[in-house]
């Protein structure tokens, strides 16, 4: 089971680049650790012996804004830390091929000061020549799965999903683990591509929500109201999952370790000073997750059940709100690594 | 005025991937030329004292599918020269930003044996870091001018096109002058880009039509009995101008002279062996120019006029016919340049 289904294309009212916010506050709260660990560990002048291309990717890239402003901020933290007017940065954006690389190209910034390109393809995999990228960033991308565990929609497993479509909420603990699986699988792919692409001595860092997808809870009970009114078959619930894992400090750490080309430069847990994190409301809340989901909701449901399903949700407001108070707090997971 | 307006996007009946068999005849025709000059002068070992990656581009690329068998042979024959399995090759695919790099993306062949990127923007400028292309591919694009000089809207101007939409036809030599004019400004442009890109004995090869476009006289035509029967302002064809000028050999020698960077390995005038070619059908060729200028006659005209148009030059399949057997000769212009 395929699960590309890119964030909302264009620039309509549910799209993902008209409603990135959250993800664009979890991006500014990155930037100070960003600066730090670049300015800590990156050394240019052992990385570019003989050259003066500096080589950016930024990993499941979506259609922007986003993009383009950690980009840019890792660009100016190179320049301010080196004042070499010599370098020249190539940023290479990169996410599935069902990506709208059209409306990403189109909206790349005019007064950029790095050549631009986009490349096609799941981070799961082999994107570049070996030891050609310096830098690689990734936001909001590695709790992606590259396909839902099986055992998920065997009704004679013990990890099947009944009537839920996540693990959040789900009492058996062999859910969680099934998700948990595919997560260091796919990572396994993920460092074994970039242990091979990035130069000795170059840098990664990723960033990942922490919290939030609890909230994929509301949704389901949307779609399980659905299924009480007798609109929609319980086995097409049954069957949906949402490809998503968020990874803790344990999960990244193992991987990383396994793999064996990177060394850990830092790894924690922060939450953005952000009051437009801090104070978003219900209704910003689900519509910055259906500019996300919509796709992967339309795709299982079809159009019609998935928009029932978000506007239903979008109904439940005040209990999303009272939730968001008792339980949410932005969190992400900040990671910077450097290939030995 | 902006000229940028690519092929037919996707892949519908007038779409530029499903009708471009006469570019593909073409590119087959230049096929054995481009391995000769790689096997006699691209020295991979001067140009990569110290690495394994080679970098192509393919400047104009449009949609596909040509672009990913021009490409295909030259990694071919760059592997059958060397036979050195550590070679990787790395591919940017580039275009103007409006072009449709969704479906070029969609449709990348999934064998291929290189790293795909897409790089938007025009060849007329800057697209890639100093001396990080080791070569480059342009077929059937240079002749598209980057716009259309204004003596030719000037009705003052002694270059005034009126009644036609192109210079094929004029008799007036002032507006074959501005075409070149412009022409040759863009190729400066052009190559000052390119010699800075293309690394020290890296090439370049340029394929570029040398006949075929005296037919926009039918379409030219064609607008003229709307604009005869009322339905179309005079004034609407007096100001198009298709902006394509079709170089020759002494065009093109003149502007890499003056740029100084590339010696020219070979230039000459070719005739596809191909009895697609030969024996194309006036309907063919017909459809085969609506997939390449309908995007700019609906820019210009809108599209009920442009369908019109088209459709009428259809009509006068007999006529063109004829012409066709009297004047049209498919011949290209090949250039292999190396970076001095």
């Amino acid at each position: 089971m395929s699960t590309f289904f890119p964030m909302n294309n264009g620039d309509a009212v549910y799209s993902y680049s008209r409603n990135s916010q959250i993800q664009r506050e979890i991006l500014d709260g990155a930037k100070e650790m960003m600066k730090e660990a670049i300015i800590k560990n990156l050394d240019i002048k052992s990385i570019l012996p003989s050259s003066n291309k500096f080589h950016i990717t930024d990993l499941g890239c979506s259609i922007g804004p986003n993009t383009f402003t950690s980009i840019q901020h890792v660009v100016q933290v190179v320049k301010d830390k080196y004042h070499d007017n010599n370098l020249e940065f190539q940023v290479f954006f990169n996410d599935h091929v069902t990506n709208d690389f059209n409306t990403l190209f189109r909206s790349l910034p005019v007064d950029r000061s790095y050549y631009a390109s986009g490349v096609p393809g799941s981070f799961h995999g082999r994107l570049f020549p070996s030891r050609s990228i310096h830098f690689a960033h990734c936001s909001c991308a590695i709790h992606w799965l590259s396909k839902i565990p099986k055992e998920l929609l065997d009704t004679n497993s013990p990890a099947w999903n009944k009537g839920l479509i996540h693990y959040a909420g789900a009492s058996n603990v062999e859910i969680v683990n099934a998700y948990a699986a595919q997560f260091e699988k796919d990572m396994e792919m993920f460092f074994n591509a970039r242990a091979e692409e990035i130069v000795p001595r170059g840098m990664m860092v990723l960033i990942s929500p922490f919290s939030g997808w609890d909230s994929l809870n509301f949704l389901g009970s949307s779609l399980m109201d659905l299924v009480n009114e007798g609109m929609l078959d319980e086995s097409l619930v049954d069957s949906f999952n949402v490809p998503i894992y968020l990874p803790s400090p344990d999960d990244i750490t193992k991987v990383v370790e396994k793999n064996g080309c990177f060394s850990i430069e830092n790894i924690e847990l922060t939450y953005p000073q952000s009051k437009l994190v801090d104070e978003v409301d219900a209704n910003t809340f689900i519509i910055n997750l259906r500019a996300v989901l919509e796709g992967l909701f339309i795709n299982h449901f079809g159009s019609k059940i998935a928009e029932e399903a978000f506007t239903r949700t979008i109904l439940k407001n005040k209990e999303i709100s009272a939730w968001m108070k008792a339980n949410y707090k932005a969190c992400q997971l900040f990671l910077a690594l450097k290939r030995k």
